[in-house]
């Protein structure tokens, strides 16, 4: 696998191409506008790592679509979402970069940019649509009219096409239905926890509303109905048993991951949350570029874009270390065999 | 001022004191749960910045009560916000720290702190003061109860007494409204603003709403009243007048300091944002140590806990430099002169 | 394990003597010095999280002085190694909160400090000495002073005790000496090793002299003596070992651990140098408080006060996965049990 | 200045262009390596970055080539310094992000790149031009070939070319010879400043040899001989005087230019030093790919590829401010007049 002939870092990187993509609008319609190049490579390099974030989820899904996950996918997985965290910082600080350039600078070449608008990124629709946003759940800056309605039509096309296709929150959601200790050896997992959650003879450590919701189908669907709970009931008890026995070594790699699923969730949030901090800086509460009413239209993504919301409402349900049920012995001897089998 | 007897580092510190700061309850309740130390430091950590953003807080406010602020004093109010948001970063940073203790972990030590409570921080309570939360405008997380009612009988009467001193938000205001040159050598800024607005011949850049609101009078009392505005009709126009013409050297360090105000609130809104996911990554939607409820509590704040919302609302007023009203040139010149004099 | 009586976050965390341990030195020899409270803030700061660091790496310690680590130890380990990093970032942070005092600012009350210093955290030297940093190695700032002559008896005591105890270096030493399957089921780890080095036909992926220090009692032992190695043979190996099989679920968290003590060393070693570069800043090439040539000679304890230089020249022995001899089936099968054993 | 015609966020970043430059070259010699991607991803979003930087530097250093630098012009080149250390935040995060890649699973790819290298980055070396890096004094990494030798023909002369072209450091030391205070009205500042050193009665602030290179041509001389300086003597003064004075309103932007040149020094070897730190991670001690010896050569170029250090050998001059020379009344007024005239 040695190269024959020299490889040149230039050529590797397509650099003639790459730095020849930067073409400010002000100049075709009067002076440059200083600022529009911090502009221009700001969005390129958010395209790029959009990219990359791409190609590691991509990864992640197609590795986790097999029926059989084993302990080392999980590792990798964990690895990777790691990654998208380190890139999503990246992320947060360019926003700062940006916040260099002040609202009457933008002034000076907002008006040739029209209608162009970071909306129209079809690769973040992607990122968002292989997280697992829900098209119908979708804050849309423009009632009536679809999330892509801005794309051009390969783009709106390949953005429709990834809605049909699994996303994050649905190979995650899997793989917790198929844990497999929930009901070994006569170890009844949840029967267990609720004796330990009313037993402690005192208030309860969690509400009764709570508790049904997990145990009961019918208060579980009537959450998922209402728009209050998405991930299965077998799933969510699934990462409670992860979350409370985390301390065996077995559930190390599955506690990582829904750890860092949190963490990714949080961290998009966080972008989401700056990001609509910014353009407000930018253009007060005039209408943005792309048409939508800006600050508004971003920070109404908050909530509804989050993905794993239900893996923090497994917080709800924690009891502390010292009211655990005990796992039985075979349980806890099987933890180290039977996890990636099913 | 050379000393004549030596000091020693830990003398200076007193770290014999701060470091004998650090009982974790646990220990006298059962095992010692390894990450309360954590807990308990973080929070000093919390403590000592406050302190920090107190004193630096104090002395801007204290130099801007004086009628006549001169440009030093503008610039040294810039220096100290700049050190405001470094520490702000750290803030924020801690919140990582705190996470890396997991909801479990927390349980471990959480019913031993009860009813002990971030909340209970009177210096946070005073910084918001300082800054110019208005009591009456404070999200509360119980309906009927004052925002200071779980502290100290010494510490309420602190808190309370810092209601009636000068806000940071009042001295700017006051700073803002002295500005000399809305109205000099026949120059009417307003007035040369709105021919510019409604005289580039096509729709307006501002719309009419927005317009009548920096314009008139009455409608920026409405404003005020339905709670939509709070900075004074003059200092709202002040500040206009610095942001567009923050090309002009002697208002170089005004614009500074409205730019690090923004800063600012933006970066406490960042943190109590990220406070808010913290916590409910810790308790899910359990009810918060404190008795409020956590998350949404928390969330509540980001609103109406800024301060400075409406220098945000000045970029709603822009327009390119290229339809700026020139400046006469001895307003110009004497942009050298009057700004500190009143 | 619920109290009995309420606790008040004032109480707990002792902030009568946390707030009131802020003493100017300045206002006792004139005009207080606005910057000095920075000052004094930052340092109590950085002590605080010197203290959580301390009891983070004591309890890595103690975990590890027992010769049965089992792979929840390890996992534990990983995780307070980490948030001693995140601990890291923060103490860099505070260096770019103290780089907004000016040189000039510190001027108006350094001479008040003397002879104070950075120099005489004695929590610092302890966190040196619980790594692994060697008194015998160390760069002093006076020739033939011992480096903790400038504390005070009693800390004298300590630092000095805390040399004779068992480091972070040594525990870790011992558990990789430990590493089980270098030579198990007839699989010769090192054999094996050195023929896919020297077998791949061409010119071999590493130097002879590098080879034979890993194969070789007496050149391992010679760059020992020439303080270019520290660790033992033995446990290089091992590190190799679990660097090339990294992809073995067994040996994820190992992995991870020798990651994290690398992440940790190149933090600290960070923080020196953004410390050194911000002592330049603050006094030029002037003698420092301490009596050290201040950036000198913070610049010069780089190097020698790395611990874990050795993990990185693991990265000297790599092959590609492609060249990786295969571990026979039974190794890999106790992969899964033989870890934690011994 | 408004469009015609419908501009699109994908055209207007080229993103055909940019989103079609990744080519992984593992793929064509074997299996394609997960990392490569990330490698790729990675020094692209570096080439972007330095395309900015270097756009800044660019306008910066054409402004100040005029001969008459007025405030405004000081001010916005502060504003685009600021700007670039922002920007240099990323380009140490973009480390950590490529951390994310272990030694092992650099090595799947690493043999295919051969002899592409980050030391052919061309934009790089046009950055260090622009900064002021003397070819002379440059760190080489084959002693005899010029630091360019790696580079294509066409980038060899661009690089060539701009080493005869004007550099930050050359139109700052002229901007700084230019500082019309230093002798005017009768006030002779470096006689005042002697004076003050010397007057102090006890021991000297500055010791004899640093205060005559200050104060002699030829002491001077020798040490920009001795290679220990390289900023002219009257620069020199020029920048003591600034920030001694920085409290002057007029000499604020002036004092910020030399602080954010200082920082965009520091934070430019922070990252080299974070690179080095990176490489020996991936590498070893290994021959680096390129060619060169990987972490030593990169930790060569950290104190010689520095620009503006004697920046902060004027804080070795300071002197307190209680015992600064009192500036004459017409001094002081003068200051608000002269300064930009020349």
């Amino acid at each position: 696998m040695k190269r024959t002939t020299p490889l040149y870092y230039g050529d590797y990187l397509q650099l003639n191409k790459l730095l020849d993509s930067q073409f400010p609008e002000s100049t075709k319609y009067g002076a440059q506008a200083h600022d529009e190049m911090l502009f221009i490579i700001v969005h390129q390099a958010y395209e790029l790592w959009f990219k990359q974030i791409l190609f590691e989820l991509d990864a992640i899904i197609r590795e986790f679509r097999s029926n059989k996950v084993d302990e080392s996918q999980v590792h990798i997985a964990v690895h990777r979402l790691n990654r998208i965290a380190e890139i999503q910082k990246l992320l947060i600080g360019q926003i700062r970069v940006l916040e260099t350039m002040t609202a009457l600078d933008f002034l000076d070449f907002r008006d040739v940019l029209y209608p162009a608008s970071g909306f129209q990124s079809f690769q973040f629709r992607l990122v968002e649509n292989r997280l697992g946003v829900r098209s119908a759940h979708r804050h849309v800056y423009k009632p009536g009219l679809p999330y892509y309605a801005n794309l051009s039509e390969e783009h709106q096309q390949i953005v429709r096409q990834s809605e049909t296709e699994p996303s994050l929150f649905h190979v995650v959601q899997d793989w917790l239905e198929r844990t497999p200790f929930l009901n070994v050896h006569g170890f009844d997992f949840l029967g267990e926890y609720e004796k330990a959650v009313r037993g402690s003879g005192q208030e309860l450590r969690v509400s009764e509303t709570d508790l049904n919701a997990l145990l009961d189908d019918e208060c579980h669907e009537g959450l998922v109905r209402e728009n209050k709970r998405r991930l299965s009931r077998k799933a969510m008890v699934a990462a409670l048993f992860i979350s409370l026995y985390h301390d065996e070594p077995i559930l190390h790699p599955p506690f990582q991951l829904l750890t860092a699923l949190i963490e990714m969730d949080e961290q998009f949030t966080s972008w989401r949350y700056n990001h609509a901090l910014m353009v407000q800086r930018m253009i007060g509460t005039k209408i943005g570029t792309g048409g939508s009413s800006g600050y508004d239209y971003l920070k109404g993504t908050l909530e509804p874009h989050k993905v794993f919301s239900d893996l923090l409402a497994v917080s709800t349900y924690l009891i502390p270390r010292s009211e655990l049920p005990a796992l039985p012995e075979d349980v806890r001897t099987d933890l180290g065999f039977y996890y990636s089998s099913k």
